[in-house]
This record gives structure tokens, sequence and C-alpha cells, in this order.
């Protein structure tokens, strides 16, 4: 006998839909789950618009007031899919409410405001979890794997790249429905904490904690008309950002992300190099992750491009999907967080990446904008 | 307000998982379709295993006799997932009830089959399709669109290749459940209808009938136990296939298929080399098209990897899912199937391949089978 | 003390050029060899050209008679890089005059004349060679220890192509400087002597003996201008040749080549499957190895990339040149010859392929001819 | 007639070898240049492993005092191949003897000792070029001729590693020979003189000077064994080095080297996003550059790997070598510029990249070694 794990759901763009297809699908695939989740209310300021998504999604209700949608009985949980800033006051609330909450990434706007969500969410006791979603790419969970078995002996360097090219036009706006993110006011940083900040959490969890950074950005389109205004105003979110780091196990982190890389669509990539291994893998081919081994046999030795799709249980999560051979794509990593996050309530367990260690993105992200801004090293 | 069309699956297997699994998102990502599958009935002779698939993926009903399926008033259309030497029985008896037909491929045991089930279905008149999901791979879909547009010229080689690796091991048993695939009985044939069939159906779609092969089969592994005797028994089927093969339209094709390649686990690759360009594709990263045009800049020619995942309505089916740069998986091959399924109940067309266009397949088939026996070219 | 090996040269085009470089270079890159050669005499019919050849390339003398050449006392040894059509005659002569010989490939026009070649050099007890220069790709030479070592189990499958694009224009003539290759009286066949011949020499070095053949055959431009008459004339080589075998090892085989592959330029790819592991390689990319292990960790397996490029002893030749990963080229397979040639004169052995191994791959293609010819197997 | 140009070479190490079979190889493949290098001497302390070297290439003397080589009348021009600490007496004695001098990359330890030696060179007027080689690298200088053709537009990024793995062995020494590149004393410094200068001289001449930088170096072997003293000792160079920049084309530059990065033997990589257009190259495929042309058929664009040899003319420098598809290798890089330098002779033109041109790349790596001294940015 299943139980129904009601969600709420706050918001139904691009996040609002990836994450409802998690939810409606994760029973068919972990059917030995205790728990289901029931697609029971959508929530946005407009009726219109968030009464479509209901109707194409399956929710069974809607609400345009989302202090009513947290307020109900009926709802277990919160799924929150809305721009940055907002994040807070309603995780605030929800946790206030004794709901479980599922935030979209960033945390927050800031680490100020990440520490008063943490705050929230512990206090009431709630289960929560950040939709940081590549860590469920069952490449990059074979690689933490891998790291884990200490397979890589020391860790000599970590790089990681998120490139896009989506807003080279100087004619596409700032502001409204899917442009938020160009816009600083709903989005707090442009690349850094949409982009790089995937990039961070995955590192941190990789390969632990960063201890000091120095950064640089850019905006290289300096105005863009605005949605609300029909102006053109100053762009105030940054278009690109690097830094270079230590990371607190001796080793060297490098880190780009741009919108402005012509030809890369979200080519995330990151690679870890150890003493005795190294690891690789791309966004673009998410299904396949590199590795080298100096313990194969010398005349053999080379990179090894691993087809992560082995349904003989070696690979992860691979044994709920198809045959060997045929790949899963970008919206599984969602199935598979609803998945770990049904599986901790019947366990008990927080499901990483909690509040509190997507926190930890929230920090070195602010050092990174804090070092941009004033272009010296800053600690985490 | 949209139209149900309800589905008695017959089999729980592999492809029964994908098929049903095409069924319940197709609304979801198609949400302007007139009809909506409904999971109304699955049916299969083992009432606990029918049941454990039913309860899993939420089939409203199930039948333990095909033929009560069949009969029964309130489903609109019988999706055949069961062995090929079934097939034939089920679909005549389906088309006879005046139910829409979904049959897995290959369509038939052999050609002669093929006719009477083709006769079957047009005599009633019942909307028919086969399961050649490949077509339906946004890749592979551009590549017909490209060959459409007359862009290679004069085409002079077409090969494809399906390679695996999963019966090199002696100790696999030949029949039951997953293993009938191993069982000449069940299956009527090896790689030949299991892999070379998906080859041979995308070439004639994109490169037009064949006219006459010469093939050379293989069993590696001569004796293994028979699941249902607990004996071992001679194996019956192809462990390996190639052929070389006329197109009608002058151009020479070269075809192999095997599951004892080591290191391949679905690799199913095409290549098309017309005068003016050529075309690659390979299953094991199916969301990109290889492209080579000799029309470009001359010092600048080379092979293109298109990453084919363009929502903005330039890649095929596309649209339907996420943002640029994120890949679909396999699993979705289904869901556009059923989805031009539907559209094509809507327009009152014929939803391609149609038993008629499997049956060129099965034809080039059967010539493969026979010339591999008396080592001669045969014409199709 | 070094020994001279003083060589003459008949014929000065594309073979005529790799073959000097291979004896100018070996010198300095294996100077522990006892003898060097010596670029004593350059022979062609035309005068002008042979002078400005070996004025080019630091030849001490021409002939425009190879007779003359082949009387002189002072040459060593003769290298005969004109069309196939001349290869018997020269080489006869010369192992009558006692000389050494180094032969382009394919060794004749069929192995009848092969088998008088054979029978010529082994009477005269003289060193022979033939310029199958893939063998010598350090990738390749380690595919050949690998395969030897055992590594690959059972064979089951051994498959090649050779891929060109450059004939596709209708308007390139037959005959003459560069294109021998396209008449049938100079070249004996088209692609199957050109290209095959090295991808089943290949074939035999690393997988063993060929028992029987069926080919298929084909002239996509059916007239071209010929050069010595200017008239159009019947094209009567194959443009394409494709062909299926079994190996004496039970393995199954499957060879094409063609000059119509459109952005091909030189794809020799040759693929070796086994039991346990599998190889890939291919000339776009000689240096790599593609190696797959079966009896890798289970969860890590996958094809590895092999840079052929360590100076450390591991990798065949590369000791000689510079340091890890940093590839060499085409060139150096002649150079790797040569130096082969030279130790095989200190040693008393013979350097493959000789005569008589080059005399299979002959028999193979003549097989390959026949079949083409009458559409029947043909046993080799 | 060609004239002869005498060689005087200094040092027999890895690149000794590397220009030596440039000077001995470009008469071959270059015959239409009237200056012919002439091995006339080489030079080094050691008379014994000098004498080898010259008997190993062919030089016609030897010398084992520097001075005495410059002083010699024989000698047109002296190429110094030599740790980078004497390059500037040697360089400077070079020039006020009226010698050509052919200077081994980086220029010298720093700026001030480059200015003294541009200083040097410019006053005496002897044509000079430092061996930046991978500018000859045929797809970096196709790279060269895209940028210059304007096709990329406005350039955002630019971002370039040179990755190696062999130092990571703590039992291998510093200093002496082959291991002097580990001696901060003979070397200046680690990576960033001896491999990031590389990628600075290739940026500098795709994109334009480099403005400001901030940057971070490490030594993860603290303490190596000193062959001089055979004592362990301090390790003063920078095992690894990556900083940022900007160009003063407003575009961003991340830059990293490292020989601690397992799995990477010589991973020189370098990609540049404009506008309309990227390119990417790298060192262990140096036959190939990928292109993404944003002015594409939109369905069709993507990365496309362009293989570098076509010799009709389109593909820089390859018209000298072998046919279509027939890579070379890393060696061809120097045959190259020994090509240029001996046009330059003829044209009277300076043959880049001048000391002039490499003191910038010197500019840049002090900057990037000042700032990963005090961690703050640096201007160039």
């Amino acid at each position: 006998m299943t139980k129904p794990l009601r969600i709420g759901m706050i918001g139904y763009g691009f996040m609002g839909r990836t994450h409802t297809n998690g939810y409606k699908r994760v029973g068919d695939f972990f059917p030995e789950l205790e728990y289901r989740p029931v697609l029971q209310a959508a929530c946005a300021r407009s009726e219109d618009k968030i009464q479509a998504f209901a109707d194409q999604w399956g929710y069974a209700s809607i609400e345009t007031d989302w202090r009513k949608l947290i307020a109900r009985d009926d709802i277990d949980a919160v799924d929150i899919c809305v721009p940055n800033n907002l994040h807070k006051e309603m995780a605030i609330a929800a946790a206030e409410a004794g709901k479980m909450i599922l935030c979209e990434k960033p945390l927050a706007l800031n680490s100020a405001e990440g520490e008063e969500m943490c705050a929230a969410v512990e206090k009431a006791g709630v289960p929560n979890t950040v939709w940081y979603n590549y860590r469920r790419v069952p490449a990059v969970t074979l690689a933490k794997h891998i790291v884990d078995s200490g397979k890589l002996g020391r860790i000599f360097h970590y790089r990681a790249n998120f490139l896009q090219d989506w807003t080279i036009n100087a004619e596409l706006p700032q502001g409204g429905a899917g442009l938020w993110r160009l816009d600083a006011a709903a989005a707090g940083s442009g690349v850094t904490g949409d982009l790089l900040a995937h990039c961070i959490d995955t590192a941190l969890w990789l390969n632990g904690s960063i201890s000091n950074v120095t950064a640089m950005t850019e905006t290289f389109i300096k105005e863009r008309v605005h949605t609300e205004t029909g102006q053109k105003q100053k762009v105030s979110i940054d278009d690109a950002c690097a830094f270079m780091c230590h990371f607190a196990n001796g080793s060297l982190g490098l880190f780009e992300s741009t919108r402005y890389a012509r030809g890369h669509k979200a080519l995330y990539t990151l690679e870890i190099n150890g003493e005795f291994a190294s690891l690789r893998w791309d966004l673009h081919d998410l299904h396949r992750l590199e590795v080298f081994d100096y313990k194969d046999e010398p005349a053999l030795r080379g990179w090894k491009s691993v087809h992560v799709t082995d349904n003989g249980g070696e690979h992860p999560y691979m044994d709920k999907w198809w045959v060997p051979g045929l790949q899963i794509g970008y919206e599984h990593t969602f199935v598979h967080q609803v998945a770990d996050f049904l599986k901790s309530l019947e366990d008990g367990t927080p499901c990483s990446p909690t509040f509190r260690d997507a926190l930890e993105t929230q920090k070195v992200c602010d050092a990174v904008l804090a070092s941009a801004q004033d272009h010296s090293w800053k600690n985490v």
C-alpha cells in the first residue's frame, strides 16, 4: 500500500515542467517506493496560465496566492519554482506551516537569505532539498562513487565550465517570463547563480569545500530593453564569470561560465585529476563518463568512454530504465531526485543537497561575486 | 475536449514497458492532440505477472486470454508486444474485431504471414502501425528531411550496423522470458528479425527499395540449454548476419548485425553517402547527427556533429521537450510514435510504418535468410 | 661503422616520395642500425622528370631505362614504384640480377603474376618486401601485439573499410600521371588492388587466412576521357568493392572500399571483436588505438582511446621519435618499414610482408574480383 | 642554384633534435626555396655527447665552447637550444657577432633579459626568430586565417590549457639532462615559461594583446632530489599555473597549465568564441580544427571537425606533404618554421615570432608570475 505525498507546486515555467514530470513518472520506474507524489495543486498569480498548466499536467486544483497554497491542509510538500528573489519568503512561510520543501536552485539571492532559510527548515524540522539535479545524472553519480572509493588518490585539479550562447543577440530583452534570468532584481546574479551554482554544487560534492576564490565577471551587452518598462535599461547581471580557487584538500579549481560561447548550448563539463586516475564528464553527452586509470596496463592506458547505461546494477539508477546501450536524457535527473527524496522520507534521512548543503554553494557564489567586485581574493 | 483511445496491451516485457510509457507521457508533451490514450487493459497468460504489471503502470484491468481482450467493447486499439510467432494470429483476430493495431516489430515471422496480416487490416480498414521506433529519433527524422530535400544528390552508398555483445556467454540459455529471442521457434530468426529489421526499415525509408541481396549468417554458440526442457539443444537462430545489396536507386548497401561484437551494447549506426553530402548517425549518442556538406567553404569542409536538441522548431519533435542542449533518450521515440499515431487518427491518414510498409522489411529479411541458406544472390 | 645499402628507385610519384623520405630519415631516428640507405640512382622514362626528382631528393644519378638501372653494379636494392602492370617484369629481372627488391603494393596484377615473382625472388634468394606500410603504424603494430598476446580470446568478427571520395567528379580523366589508378590496363583493378589490398594485408596479419569470399563491385561513372586518347572510354576499374568472408579461425569478415564516400579522404578503419576484448583503429587519427576490455572493472568498462605516443618503450617504434603526447604521421610508416628491412638484413630474417606474404593478399583480391564477376562465393 | 645557410647548433636535447630535423627536411619538401640549411657545427660542453649527436644527425663539426662557435666565420645562423638561463648571454653574443639567431622559447628568463636581447638583435640588424612552433601547425595557421578574415565577429572568450602529467611521481629528481625544467635556476619558472608561454604566444597572435592578469600557481611536490647535489632540495618552480585576463579587444581569457593532470600527455587546447563563429583545437589530434559557424543553415548548425590535410591549396603548408586524409605530426611544425625563416631571408621580412614578438609573451609571463606572488591583478 503506497502513501500519497501531496505536492503544491508554485510556478509553471521550465522548472515547473521538469519537476512535475519527475513526480508523475517516479512511480512507474521506482515502484518499490512507499510514497507516491500526488499533483494536488499548482499556484501562480495568473489564473489563466496556472489553470492551463494544471490542465496539461494534471494538477487537481489551482491557487493564485501562494500563501493560500501553503496554508492548505491537503498539501504535504511545497515545490518552489519561481524566480530566485522569491525563494526566501516562500520557503520560510512553508517551513513555518510545517510543509516539506523542494526548492529550485540556487537556494536564495545570497547566503544571508540562505542562512535564514536553513534556520527556518531546521527549526521546523521539515524535510528539504534543493534541485541541483546534475548530481543525479547517472554518470555524475558514478563519478561520485569512484571519487569516494579513493581510486583517484590525491586530487590535484578540478575544472568545470558551463557554456551557453543564447544571449549573444543584443535584441533579447531583460525581464518577463523566461527572461527574468537577465534581470538582476529577480535573479540576483547572472551566470553565477544560474550556471556556476550547478558547477559549484557538483564540485563541493565531489571534491569537498572551497577555501578561497578570485573571480572576474563581465557584462558584454550593457543595455537591454526591460520588458516591464519597454525602455533600454542597464543590464546588471554578469553575462560571464570565471574564477580560480583553492579547495580545502589542496587541489586547484578553475571555473567558467558564460552565455556568450558561440556553439555551446548547455555545455556543462567537469574534470577532476587525481594522482592515479582522472574523470571527465559533459552535459552534451550526459550518458557518458570518461575515465583515465593510470593503473591500467601501461601500453593500453588511455581515456575510456564509459557508456553509463548498464542495467545490471553496475551503473547508478540505470536498473530502473531500459537495457544496456540505451541512453536516458536530461529529464531523468529530476525523476531520480524525486525518487531519492521519497526514499529519504522512508528512511528518515536528509535528501542531499539539503538547504544546508546548498548554502555552501551560495557562500561560494557570494565570494565569487564579491571578488569580481573588488578584484581581490576572498575567503569563502 | 479530448477523446479517449482505450488501449488493450498484450504483453508486459521490455516493449510492453516502452509502449506503455509512450501512452502515459504523450498527453503531457503533446497537449494539442485530440486523442488521449487510456490504459484500459493489459493481458498475459500469467495472472500474477500481468496484475503486477497493471498495478505498476496503471492499467485499469487485466485479461489472461488475449481473445477476450480483443473481444472487449471498451478497447479501441490493441498493442501486440509478444514474441514474433504470435503476431499473426493476434493481429488478424484484432483486425476482424475492428480494433486498431499497434504491433511490435518485426511484423511477422516471414512475409507470407505478413501478407495475411496486411490483407486483414486493409480489409477491416483499421488504423495500424508497426513499432519501428528509430524512425522517430529526432536525429534520424532530421536525416530523412535532409535526404528528402535532395541535398545529398545521387546516392552512392548506404551502410548500417547493429552491434551487440550480450549473448557471448555460452551459459546463457535459450527460451523463456527475455530469452525467447534466442529461440527460433518464438523469434523466427535471430539478429535478422531482431536487429537488422530495424536497419532495413530505416534504410528503406531513407534510401528507397532494395532490389537484391546476398547474405551470410553464423551461429557461434551451437547449443544452449533450453529453459523449457532444461536440456542442451541446437541453437537455430542466427547469432550474426551480414548482407550486401543493391538499392533500386543504384546505390550499394552493406548491413551487419551481431550479438558477438564485444564492447557494443546497442550500436545501431547508419551512414549514407551522396554526391554532395553524407550523413551518419549512431544509437549510442542518438541525439547527434553527423553531416558532411561538400558545398561548404572548401577550407572548412568537415564532418559536423549536430546536437539535435533545438527547441526552436529546427529539429523534429524537439519543440515538445526541454531547451537547447538538453538531450532526450531512447524512450522518447515511442512517445513520438504514439503522438504521430494519434495525429494520424485526427487526420485520417496512415501512420508510417504501416503493416504494408513493414511488409517490405519482412521481404528483405526473407531474402536475406534465403540467401544465407543457399549462398546465392536473391531478388527481393 | 655503418654499411651502405645503395638504392635504385624506379618511379618518382607519390610512392616514390614516401619511400625516398623513408630512406633519408631512417639513419637519424634508427642510428643503431648497421645499414644506411644511399640514394644511388633514380629511374624513369622521362629524363626531365626523373632529373628533377633526383635533384629535389638527392639521388646521385639517374637512368631512363630500368633495365640499365637493374644492371648497375653499384645498386644493392631496387625499389619498384610504378603502376602495377609493370611490377612483374621488373621484379623478376631484378631478382635475376641478384638485387634485393622493395616493391610497392599490390604485389602484381593478379596472383598468377605474383607466383612468378615469388618464384623468382626465392630462386635468387634475394631479400624482398612489399610496401604494405600500414602494418607499421604504431597503433596497428600495437594491435598486432595485443592480438598475439591472446587477450582477445576467440575472434568473432573482423571488419575493415577504406573510404575515399576523390573520383566522384565525372570530369576526372583516366590514365596518365597520378590517374593511372583509374585505368584498368595499368592498375589491374580499381579500389580492390589499391585500397582493399591494404585492408586485406592487415587482416591476414592480424586475424589469419581467409577461406572464402563473396563480393560486389560497382563502377559508378561508366565513361571517362582517357588521357592518352583524349576520348571518352569505358571505365573498367571497380569504383567500389565490398565483400563478405569467412576466416579460417571461424570469424566473419566484412570489407568495403570505395572512392565515392563523400566526406572521407582516406578513412581506413578496422575493427576486430573477440570474446574478451575488441580493437578499433582508423587512419584519419592514426596515432590512436581504441580498446575495449571486458575484463575491466564492470562499472568502468568502455572503449578506451589509447594515444599511441609513448616513448617509454610501451608503444612500438615510438621510442625513436619525440615525447609522449606528440603524434607522428603517415610518412613515418615508411621510415619504419625501411628500418625493419635494414634490421632484417642484419639478422638474416625475412622482412614481412615478403612477396610470399603479399601473394596471399593477391589471392584474396583475385577471389574477390572473380566473385564480383559471377556473383557467387569463391574459395581463396 | 641554392644558397647555403650554415647552422651552428648549441644544444643537443629534445629541441636540438626537432630543429635539426627541420633543417634536414626542409629542402625535400620546400624545394622552391633559395636557401638550404647546412649542418655546419654542433656545440655543447660535453665533447662525447655532442660528437655523438653530430654523428647521428650529420653535423660537419663540433665545438665545446659556444663562444668559439659564434666566432666562426663559417656559421651564418646560431640556433640556441639550451636551458633558458643561458639564452640571453648567447643571443647577445651571437647578435654582436652578426649572426642570425633562431632561439628556443621562451625568449628569456624574464622580460628584462628579453628587452636586452631585442635591443641586441635590432642593433645588429640580424634576422631572428623564436621557436613558438605551434603557430605552424596547419590547423592553427588555418585558425589564424579564419580569425583574420573577420568571420568570428566580436570576440567574447579565449581559453587555453596545456595539461601534462609527467611530474606526478615524487621520485623524479630536479636538475640535469632533461630535468632542468624542474630546476628554477635553469628554467626560470615551471609550467609558466615551459607550457603557458606557448598558449600565450598563440593567444597574442590570434586574439591580440592582453591588458591585465590575475594568476595562481602551485608546487605540489615541495622537495625533490637535485641531480647536482644528490640532496633533497626545495622545488622552486610552479608545477601548475592558471590565470584569468582581459584582452585589449574586450574579450576574457582563461589559461591553465600543469604537469599534474593525470591522463594528459601534451594536451594543449585552445578555443576562441566569437559572435558568429567559434574555433577549437588540441595538440593531441593536431591535424584537426573544430569550427562552429552560426551562419550555417540553422537545423544543421554544429561543431565541424576539419581534417586539415588538404593538399589542394586550401590548407596551410599541406600542399608540401602527401595527399588528402594523410596526417602529418608534431615535428612538421619545425620544418614549417625553418621554411618560413628561409623565405623571410629571401624576402627581407621578419620571421614571426621575432624576439620582439616573443617579448610580449615574456611580459605576460612576468605579470602572471608577479600576480601569483602577491595575489593581485597586474597590468601587463
